[in-house]
């Protein structure tokens, strides 16, 4: 089984018990969760939670409520990003304010909330086990909603002086810490010790944040069939991705106002978008990106050497790289 | 100490738990929720459900971090109801998405998530009791987020076919499965058996809708500075009250077209707030609703005759009148 066949196996699994979940009324909440989730997805965070249980040597099969949990949360996320940030698509559909209007679109992701709670709960292992893990998610979930506070905030202001370490601030927390997260708890559940589950949880940090990379790129030079979004999409947000860092600091005087010219319209002109992406690319910061992604990636590797060889952590291993090679 | 005292008390307290929880940075994201703690509020529901727990013959000092969660769920609802209600007050002063804009005030709302789940595991009693309280609560998180789901669907598709039994239904999810989650999560702390523990749930459920009408009156016929909101605002809102409903049912032909007109067009007119106004309090719906509220409160108040009299029970009294009272 390569990457995607595991994924998608281990991604039925989640389904299974994410379906027993969700309510199926009333439809004005939950069918349009169910409509979010019938849109695939690739449980990835779920599958590097599982992982990390039996990396340790746990029974993955007995946290699935937690990696359900954790893929309720990314449902959640999903559903009020793309209200924030003015999206038209979500995996090659109109994002769900488009259809359902801002209100209930704001409500069926506030909807999650008890569902992720009511997840946890259904945890099969003694009361201590459900709320330390509790404590492991809660603490990531409040960091990844302070990392998109700090970045919409950028947008709100309109500010164009984010340097790398702002950047990578505020990408840790947003994407970095609900992966390391997965980790962390898997490898808790799993009954890893301290330097164990300390190794997981930097390791699903680092792959985390060369995912969110890998996706800004994808949204630059992607295909959109494959994507799901529209490609250049960032671009109409305006996001400052480490690509648009990296060429405001390299670009001339000319091509660095007019990129932030563009990205500040909130433009869905496609010719503007095309000029903004022709901009990054011609300072290659696609290929800049493309190498911190990579380092990240083998950094992230680096700290597994640490864990027992088996199947699980080298199919972490093989996921980290699948991170980054992905066109999905 | 009179219901207003007690509930300055006690609110102090919940106040300080409250401020243990929520962190001082990010702003971007704190800054705007500490911002609607300090508007105010009167810590209602924290007041109930520690009383609820002292009714049974608990210490409910001990459940405060249970108090503070469920203040907290209560803010989260406020920052996304108002969005979703496009109110311009809150408590005196714009609401958050005004200032800040919608998506920080999404954003800011989703920071009080995983507030929540760590307020509860603040609790320092036996894990068993942590998520005991946490199923209490999560349940009555899904059922008023579904109230809500079914109300905003009303707007979004603007029916006004809604009967009573629909509006009963409606605000026994959003507004009285919350109080009535209260009572029974802090009987259940502080030691009450089933029997009391239902009876507490049923009064905190038919308090919760009494106290909704009592709302839905005060937004039509109280003082805007005790009120806090704009009067008149639930019509800009086109809310579907008790009101409305008998209303449009009583109504000639002519002043029910005028009441579902202005209702559909989601004014900000004075003067066709007013005549909408005028509408409701000829048919006298404003009297009705306040007889509807006067018998919840009565048949809430005679469900607790099975508990022990003591100074908790007899405050929850005391307070159920309170609800229906209160001007503010």
């Amino acid at each position: 089984m390569n990457a995607s066949e595991y994924l998608a196996a281990k991604g039925k699994e989640v389904n299974e018990e994410i379906e027993k979940i969700i309510p199926k009324t009333p439809e004005e909440v939950y069918g349009i969760i169910w409509d979010y989730l019938n849109r695939g997805g690739k449980r990835l965070r779920p599958a590097i939670s599982m992982l990390s249980c039996d990396a340790v040597g746990g029974d993955s099969r007995k946290t699935l409520p937690i990696a359900a949990a954790i893929e309720l949360f990314h449902l959640y996320t999903l559903l009020h990003d793309d209200i924030e940030d003015n999206s038209d698509m979500r995996r090659g559909k109109p994002t769900a304010h488009r259809i359902y209007g801002i209100p209930m679109a704001i409500n069926a992701g506030d909807g999650l909330f008890p569902l992720v709670f009511k997840a946890t709960l259904r945890l099969e292992m003694p009361p201590e086990k459900i709320v330390g893990a509790q404590k492991i998610l809660s603490d990531a979930f409040g960091v990844v909603l302070e990392g998109q506070g700090i970045e919409l905030n950028w947008y709100k202001e309109n500010r164009f002086d984010i340097n790398e370490k702002d950047y990578f601030e505020m990408v840790s927390g947003k994407t970095g810490a609900l992966i390391g997260a997965c980790c962390n708890v898997g490898a808790f559940l799993g009954g890893g010790n301290e330097k164990q589950r300390k190794s997981l949880r930097e390791f699903g940090e680092k792959i985390g944040i060369a995912f969110q990379i890998q996706d800004d790129i994808l949204n630059i030079i992607g295909e959109e069939k494959k994507y799901g979004k529209e490609i250049g999409g960032d671009i109409s947000e305006g996001k400052r991705t480490l690509m648009v860092i990296y060429a405001l600091k390299k670009a001339t005087k000319e091509d660095k106002e007019r990129l932030i010219q563009i990205l500040s319209e909130r433009t869905k002109d496609q010719g503007k978008i095309n000029e903004a992406i022709g901009i990054l690319k011609k300072y290659n910061s696609h290929e800049y990106a493309r190498k911190h992604a990579e380092k990240l990636i083998n950094d992230a590797k680096e700290k597994l050497k640490t864990l027992p060889k088996n199947e699980a952590s080298e199919r972490l291993l093989e996921l980290a790289d699948f991170f980054i090679k992905r066109e999905v």
